[in-house]
């Protein structure tokens, strides 16, 4: 590769950034560089004196810098001009004609996290660009999930691009604040942000080179040709709902985890939910705490960790108040966090999972007394390589596995056979009377949605989004090295994914949305090498 | 005051933060100390070994101090609780309850930067506060004003506590887009913010030691119990609406410039302006770009600086992208400017403003050759110490000046007589036809509103608002030293002033916080001296 592109990137003026350190036999260092058109910021590490790891990442393009700092706008516009426009109109002007006589350059479909952070970013750099959000309002998709929801992940790890959480937001935060803050965001980030709007259809005009994207907004149909399209529907979007013998018998209410409204309807009802991850474990926490009589299917064993000990071993060097206080800001952050390659990051992360084990080993104990089949990745690697690897197979521990040991909610392992009128009927004939069946079973590759919005043939060409290739369960091989058709250019032309949790949104939007910027602007884009497709689904 | 105080006091644990600096013979330096009861932070300037300047603020109460940093709360509960109550269910519970069957500690009346800025110090503090507002969202205040208007103080002087600004955000912020910045805060803040209410009356309850406060939220009357009320009306809030014979006769439009809807119905029209300061000048250069025909009429001199000369010299050191690159934090700005006691504030702005004069020599000069008079402060001191002193008489020139002096704006100097059907009449004869007389009059001091919410007896007690007693024009003295009324104890028991710009309700919100929580909490506040009242207007 380096061959191949040397010549035409360019790099040069790599200045080493601050004093570089060494620990453990290591040194560490940043450093600033440049290319032919951008400028970059990257991470070294040295082992006995030769590179061991090297992360290069561009910050900005040349000439199209962010307007920001000292390049701030000046907002108002002095001297006399009789054909002045306020703020306001202008901003009224752009919402009445972006998407009707003016294309935008970019349509990001899906408006979570993903799709606003990216969204941010663009605004910034100047691209137009319309979100397109089925939603009543911006953080709608968080609102509408599990009353009880919140974050697992902690405050540091969640921080959107440009405006971080104040100083005294919750380390948690309830799902309904997140929302609030979500809408917020979007009005501030002057975002182009269609609520109450579903992507229809989408279909590659080749010889125009843009896409026609058919959208129905608020009962409206409108066609939208930008010349990129963004999937931010949800890496955990498309749920994957099991087809049952029975289900279409079965009396009760019955609906997969990310329609399920919480538990206040289910006082004193028989609860049946299949699964045992994080939404399995949160639902059936809620439900015995509202009074039902929960029991939970486990199908397949489950990695989990205690929140606490989590943030302890797991973050707390890259996102903590003490990283924090100790200069690693969030950007710092996710670079080091980037800076080790997939390839060997489980690496690091095994002992991690070996300290936690032992920490809270009588917590273990108890939960594989009360039946609970435990497991810490196939190598061990624990939490982040199995979300990086397949998006699935744990729950991190916020107080429903107490339950789980002390049998408050009860533990059914095996396999569903069936539904009757009133049960859930296992394959060793276990019979679990059910008002309520909760399908906690997980979610498809985003692919699917490209399925439904264009048509399978391209979704099959694309092929499985997500995943290493690390040949664990879930995520089958090949190696990829990196995460499969996320953030960089896929085999349909003008057609990319976005989304995960804060941090990938926050982090990778960036990426994406230079790589944006620079086809908008015509530079030139040359793509080194598409990633094979293996899978596809 | 020190032999008094100091027993109690208990000033201690001073200790230097960083590394005093020297510039100018003069000696820099930073402190934190404690007292009783308190954290504080200090700064003190030395003069020939002797001090010169010493200013000591309080940052907590110790035990009472925010939930920040490494003290946020959790946000998830975690364990398993059959009483768990979710964020969005307290948050409406508090909705239901607050006002109603719990009362608020604090009652503040008007939602503009100022109940705002205070509105989250409170919520910060655990500080049960409603704010009451006239209008139907957050930010209308703003929104509200002539449409040209953006802020005359640069994005680094008018950052809110706890969530600045982003990075990109324009220098000076368009009306709607602070409007939108102040809602969205309001909602992330979680503050109980009560829109279209409007206060009706207000009278202390002396044996209960409260105020009853009736206000009208959507048309229903309720009555508040709040142990402490703040008016945060605004500093330039009451209009002052002249009284001229014949305004009763006058047929065109007539209004305040606080009600002026901007220029767009004023096309080919004859508009009469009268005043010459900050609005008069804003509103003229909207309705020349619009295409009337428009007379301002000046009838005093008016001290006029060019916008980017008072950036570049009047407030660069403190509020600059230069000043934050260099460390000068918002809040250490804050403190900076603090530093200076009133009393010797005006020898430090006189020499900027010299620099000013001749700076823009020519710009001034073209300006009194077309009949503008010009002045600068009684003392050369300048816009900041106008505004202190008196908070109005000058404008800062975003590009109206030039219409003036080039004569496209029309100006007649002198004293209004009369209206007729159809013009201004001077008292010299001149008559200046108009469709619209615009009253940019400017507005009364802040005890208007209490002879409006309370009583004229109230309002006389308390006296005049706003001021240093420098016995300048609209400043009388005797000198007080401090803002007259604002930001401390009055003369009318749990009756407090707040606001000013956006610099002001950032800093001050601070120390009435911190006061209004150590009475919540019981903690001993005796007032040294409350200020004497010379002045009832």
């Amino acid at each position: 590769m380096l061959e191949a592109r040397l010549a035409e990137t360019k790099p040069s003026a790599f200045a080493v950034e601050g004093e570089a350190t060494e620990a453990d036999g290591v040194v560490d260092a940043w450093f600033t560089f440049e290319t032919a058109v951008a400028r970059g910021r990257g991470h070294l590490r040295l082992r006995k004196g030769k590179a061991w790891t090297l992360l290069t990442t561009m910050t900005e393009l040349k000439g199209f810098e962010e307007r920001k700092g000292d390049r701030r706008i000046k907002g108002a516009e002095h001297g006399a001009n009789p054909e002045r426009k306020t703020w306001l109109e202008k901003r009224d002007e752009e919402a009445k004609t972006l998407g009707f006589t003016e294309q935008p350059y970019v349509v990001i479909v899906g408006g979570g996290q993903g799709g606003i952070a990216l969204g941010a970013r663009l605004r910034k750099l100047g691209v137009p660009t319309i979100i397109v959000e089925k939603n009543a309002r911006p953080g709608d998709s968080w609102r509408k999930r599990y009353k009880s929801l919140c974050l697992h992940d902690p405050v540091w790890y969640d921080h959107l691009p440009y405006l971080p959480f104040p100083d005294h937001w919750p380390v948690f935060s309830p799902k309904d604040k997140i929302g609030d803050w979500l809408e917020m965001y979007t009005r501030v980030m002057e975002l182009n942000y269609w609520t109450s709007t579903t992507a229809k259809s989408a279909r590659y005009d080749e010889a125009a080179g843009e896409w026609v994207v058919v959208v129905e907004r608020d009962g409206e149909e409108i066609t939208l040709r930008p010349k990129q399209l963004v999937m931010a529907t949800g890496m955990s979007g498309k749920p994957n709902v099991p087809e049952i013998p029975g289900m279409d018998v079965f009396r009760g209410d019955q609906h997969h985890s990310s329609q399920h409204p919480g538990p206040d309807a289910y006082k004193g009802k028989k609860a049946v939910v299949i699964g045992s991850n994080n939404s399995a474990h949160d639902i059936c926490a809620a439900l015995w705490e509202n009074g039902a009589d929960v029991t939970m299917v486990q199908r397949s064993s489950t990695h989990i960790v205690r929140s606490a000990t989590l943030l302890d071993i797991g973050l707390s060097a890259l996102y903590s108040e003490e990283a924090v206080n100790s200069g690693v800001t969030t950007e710092k952050a996710d670079l080091i966090f980037a800076s080790l390659p997939y390839r060997i990051l489980h690496e690091f992360q095994i002992p991690l999972y070996e300290q936690m084990k032992e920490r809270d080993a009588d917590f273990y104990d108890r939960l594989e007394k009360a039946g609970f089949q435990l497991d810490w990745g196939e190598d061990g690697s624990g939490l982040f390589m199995k979300y990086l690897r397949r998006g699935s197979g744990y729950y991190i521990d916020v107080g429903a596995s107490d339950l789980v040991a002390d049998g408050k909610i009860k533990l059914q392992n095996g396999v569903v056979d069936h539904l009757t009128e009133d049960a859930v009927v296992m394959t060793d004939g276990t019979e679990l009377p059910a008002d309520l069946v909760v399908y906690a079973t997980g979610y498809g590759s985003m692919n699917g949605w490209v399925a439904d919005l264009i048509d399978e043939a391209t979704a099959d060409r694309v092929g499985k989004v997500w995943g290493l290739g690390s040949d664990t369960t879930k995520d089958p091989g090949p190696w990829e090295g990196e995460q499969r058709n996320m953030w960089k250019p896929t085999q349909q032309e003008a057609l990319w994914f976005h989304g995960g949790n804060l941090h990938q949104s926050r982090h990778y939007s960036q990426f994406l949305a230079l790589q944006l910027k620079a086809r908008s602007v015509g530079i030139d884009t040359p793509v080194y090498g598409l990633q094979e497709v293996h899978h596809t689904k």
